[in-house]
């Protein structure tokens, strides 16, 4: 007894292609627009803008991972499909952590729950890797992709240095998140590599 | 004349895996940041994360077993796309009955609209999963992973006897709801061999 | 230079299922939960509930529709996609028209809109059925399953009545609308056979 | 090591797919239904509805090229894979937009800015037919079909008369984006003959 192998990761990643687009759209969906209709109106919005940009930035940082991950993902278990729909979470979460960031002044609050999600989100995609690995083998593509990944280290310690720092320095702590896009942008050569 | 069969579940799957990604997210949308901020105004929005949280689960855990049925359902039918449809009903109910339960403070009404929605979901799927092993035959794949399923029928009667409780006790209906969750993170091994 | 043939119907279908999915959905964050917490308050949210179900089952009714129409369906031009996009115009609109007419107590115009959107989605359907079978030739599989569907004519004049019928009298048309359903749920036994 | 190959640009579409379909109908929830239930009363939203069924349209064309670009592609790396994401960042930007155009009466500001995100929509859409052209090679169908594309380069110069010109004349402006939905309708000869 098999299953349709060939198709076992499709629906996995068809199911989280959908979460990512809704999370990423609706977002735009609780941005107001300027009360004004000058130019600089827009000013009110700047705020928001930046938020949207930076969040979809973000989700859309995590859906290149997600599908770099599963393109070399050969099949899945039901540990993986329950790691996947964690991330699935936190990511749907951003909106709303988005929201309460943009109705504030970078007040300690906001940030704190914006960089914790950020800091889960970064956690239980390391953990969706660790699951594909192990299920995979050592000798599998993909182990040999993100075994030793030390950028995720390095992210997911800046991440979790931005939460604690939020208690006691909001800018500090936004400082910090933004340096993660810097290194997000930095290639993976191992994956550059296979296309 | 014969259906391209090779796909003839996956556009079940892909309409279903948006329909669930899209109530899972919307969900997000209707939740209010809290007024204030500062961390102990999260307070406000507690009751608001833990049925987010609570849905959330909920969905994921009948992806997980639409996902587990149509991985080994070979064919569709009319009628099950008719069963399909009538599940995606309930489920694309839940943000609403969500909705309703969080601005009330665990008054009878919306106990029981919330338990009898979930109830509806857990129904809708066994019927679905009925019409799939009639329609595969009693040696498929399918009937041996599904047919007697224990595990559903106790969560049937459980989600049954919490529509009752809610109209004398919503705490214990809330107990009674919150038990199926341990029940369904207890792994279908049949399922978990075949992976 | 050919296309990748066997996948030409698959994005018309995954764009699709994702708009049905989408405009299915977000109907039910219109729907505002009852003020009190009895359970005589949905009450005030029984108008809205049917107005829902309505709306859902009619989307419903269309994407078992386009399914049997593309499954059977084996390549596309540019013409269908137009028509293709044309139907999800008209179905993008059914959440603005349920919201209108939800909000009155069967007054003429909301009627006659939603009765003229539910007219111009079957015109649109009835259209991008003939495209693809003008487009699969006249011993295709499509034109054989399609080609003199009395059902669909029907239900086109029916549906046109309903339309003209609003302008006089909101009861009548009402009626002739549900009568659709009655239709619909009449089995094609040609689809039927194949399955 | 290779990749799926066959499923390279699969999930591009399917997560594309989803985002343009999202897009396309959170517009809708943003319509608000007319206050009075006369005929006359739809006056109101004739505004709105003109707007919608323009931006449908736009991000129907968009969703059209991007179909015939990934029909044609073969594969796809990290580079495509990120100018795909900004192409739909500009997408998700159009509600956003398209609501604040609603709001005013033609005021320059918001004639501006949606002018402005069909022009980066636009340039976004070249860069990634760029990129997929490098990708392919010159010899490959995608850089027959889409290399020297004049009606791209015209679009895009009479979009950017168009933002110039709002700052000016409103009037003028829209009428320059009413012809581009005339260039988009004469049919690309180059990708009709392959269908």
């Amino acid at each position: 007894m098999k299953l349709k192998k060939e198709i076992s990761t499709r629906r996995v990643e068809a199911f989280s292609d959908s979460l990512f687009a809704v999370a990423i759209t609706i977002m735009v969906l609780k941005m107001e627009v300027p009360k004004g209709y000058h130019l600089s109106d827009l000013d009110q919005s700047l705020n928001l803008l930046a938020t949207y940009i930076g969040s979809f930035i973000f989700i859309g940082i995590f859906w290149l991972n997600h599908h770099h991950l599963f393109q070399m993902a050969t099949k899945v278990n039901v540990k993986i499909l329950r790691a996947n729909l964690n991330l699935l979470f936190w990511i749907s979460l951003l909106p709303f952590a988005s929201n309460w960031y943009d109705t504030s002044m970078l007040e300690k609050a906001p940030v704190i729950m914006y960089a914790g999600i950020l800091f889960m989100c970064n956690l239980s995609y390391k953990l969706l890797t660790h699951l594909i690995i192990k299920n995979e083998g050592k000798r599998s593509m993909v182990a040999k992709m993100f075994k030793k990944d030390i950028k995720w280290i390095i992210i997911i310690i800046i991440n979790f240095l931005a939460v604690v720092m939020a208690f006691t320095s909001t800018n500090w702590s936004m400082f910090l998140l933004l340096s993660l896009y810097i290194i997000w942008l930095i290639p993976n050569k191992r994956i550059s590599k296979i296309y």
